[in-house]
């Protein structure tokens, strides 16, 4: 058993049914259409039996640590975030042209190839495109369907909404940032990590934390600083803090988090935590299993991703080394060959032992965020095993 | 004045500057990401200036139908739904390789130009589709933000979601069975019109009135053969008609909707008016006049799409005309010579006149659905004049 194992479990496998559940009542929907939309909601269904469901398990111990009862009801809410993740990936993989995703041909391969062998009419990539960017909206929309049909109080829910709201203009602003700098060649450490504040330590850890404390009535007064960029509407600080929740349930460990301390305790988790996910990720990414992984070996270097890992590599790299890097960074005909050559010049240059020594010290930080905040004890446990387990190396 | 400029412009300006300080206000959180953001939030406000607020409207009405009181918050949650609207069109002309929306290229075209212009790294194409699926994703979610954030109590929300929802499911679902219908070939009028019921009956019309109207409280159980499609879950009808909501205010002209009659008077007027502004959009993708579609001149003909008016006038062509029409059809490279020749083709097998008479006829069957439908006499009067403008020859 991976450490961890028991927080994740604990709530995996909860999150697993209630996706089954909404995504079969959904099915009713679309094939109430017509049985022509069976392909789409097959599609959907297969993506979704996979992924580790770390958002829903973040959000879910945000909940717990802020005093929020076990129920089913936070469950549903949270599995919702996996259908934002789902459709983040679809179109996600669309934009880098992946052919695999979670061990599958990804959703617009799955329509190209339906198309190529009907030989249907017109073009099979855009027929491909088209159904994936289709079926991304979908499950985008239907994150607020089984959020706000997760049976939480009307109240709760008003007081998670602003965070959800958050979270999703942070994911898809961070995709347009990786992408525009993809773009643009800006290949400096700086740029890659100012990416993954917004793709990966906000919209992974931080926000689900918030979310789920903001549904249990916690106070986000901690978190106020981080949203005080907007322009005072309804996602300024004061909105988010929302009403302070008379209803919000005693917790141990502290005072009861009237001062905004559980949000701010939740950021200090967070960011060093999502940087340490993300440099896990940027070296699976090229030394990662396939069986593991879902994608390809060595995916990250054939789609020429602009990884921290990558930039430190090259920040260290010898002439050598950086000349191998860039020939392969990119190629779409990368085979197992280039792949071991690239592997052995980006472990040349010492990137992947010093990604390693800030996963250690990040993840170690994070933990060391959650003492003295006042949350339970419980739930103290489980986000130290999370931290863990989200950034181990058979991830 | 055209008429029913009086209801659509009552409306329309409202859920204008509704649009331009929500948008301002994200405009605020995203530039607080980094200056980086702002050509797209240009983009969106740029594409957000225009638009005829039609579902808006439709909502709008079916909440004073409902008896529901001129208010801002009828308006925020009603504007709303143009935000789905933009971020659906930035989507469908990427999937149709449109060049032009409201007169401007079209948010994909925009970017790709921007790469081209600075010449960045790898393919204008791709970085120009990533943006638009990016900003469509983006404008998607801001829908539950603007609606949550309306101001409407939360028992009115609560009641709204679920149609909210099925809109959204029914939409998308319409639009890949129109994709799928273009790809396998099918070329009849029962398939253009399935794609329309989804596509436009329903979303641009039935289900903003339903959602104007669940808003306000009225029982929506008329509506309920048409959603008993569902597995039973929290879309049935049950879930739809929500509370029985105490709160309604009172109606003039009938009984107090408790048999759902004005739902179902809502879908009798959506039906046919539906497929009547349909036909409407069919003829102006033929023969629009650009400074009024805000498209190029038979747009329609050159993406080859799929219409009831193509259908109709496939079904009537001699084979000379149907050898003009298939010629042209789908041809990026048309031009002014073939447009006219195509118009000429079309309007010779009669189809044009066809779909002219069918508008008339749906049109005032939607306008006799309202008879003694219990709504307030203001909101019939205002639905009749939309149903009107909705459909009037200078759209």
């Amino acid at each position: 058993m991976t450490p961890g194992s028991a927080a994740l479990g604990h709530v995996r496998d909860r999150v697993d049914r209630a996706l089954q559940s909404f995504v079969g009542q959904q099915r009713g929907v679309l094939l109430a259409g017509g049985d022509d939309l069976r392909p789409g909601a097959e599609s959907i269904a297969g993506l979704l039996a996979g992924g580790k469901r770390l958002r829903p398990a973040f959000c879910y111990w945000g909940w717990r640590g802020a005093g929020g009862p076990d129920c089913p009801e936070i469950i549903n809410a949270a599995a919702a975030l996996e259908l934002l993740h789902a459709g983040a990936l679809v179109h996600d993989d669309l934009m880098d042209a992946s052919a695999t995703r979670r061990g599958q041909p990804s959703l617009h391969r799955q329509f190209e190839a339906r198309h190529a062998d009907r030989r249907w009419h017109g073009s099979a990539g855009a027929f491909g495109m088209g159904m994936a960017i289709l079926l991304g909206d979908l499950l985008i929309c239907w994150t607020d369907e089984m959020f706000h049909a997760s049976g939480l109080p009307g109240d709760a829910l008003r007081r998670g909404r602003p965070v959800l709201d958050r979270m999703r203009t942070e994911v898809f602003a961070g995709q347009y940032l990786d992408l525009l700098g993809q773009a643009a060649g800006d290949e400096t450490v700086a740029g890659a990590l100012r990416v993954v504040e917004f793709k990966t330590t906000k919209y992974t850890i931080e926000r689900p934390l918030h979310l789920g404390a903001a549904l249990a009535g916690a106070d986000l007064a901690g978190a106020g600083a981080d949203l005080a960029g907007s322009a005072g509407g309804p996602l300024a600080a004061g909105a988010l803090a929302g009403s302070p929740a008379g209803g919000a349930p005693a917790r141990d460990g502290g005072p009861a988090g009237g001062d905004g301390s559980l949000a701010a305790a939740y950021t200090a988790y967070g960011l060093p935590l999502g940087i340490a996910f993300q440099l896990r990720d940027d070296i699976l990414g090229v030394f990662g299993d396939p069986a593991q992984t879902g994608k390809p070996a060595g995916d990250d270097v054939r789609e020429g991703k602009r990884t921290v890992l990558l930039a430190i590599a090259r920040s260290r790299a010898t002439a050598g080394q950086a000349q191998v890097i860039n020939r392969y960074l990119g190629d779409p005909l990368l085979d197992q060959a280039g792949i071991a050559e690239v592997r052995a010049a980006i472990t040349g240059t010492g990137a992947v032992a010093e990604c390693e020594r800030m996963i250690g010290r990040r993840v170690s930080e994070a933990i060391a965020a959650l003492d003295g905040a006042p949350m339970t004890g419980e739930a103290r446990e489980a986000l130290a095993e999370l931290a863990v387990a989200a950034t181990a190396r058979d991830g």
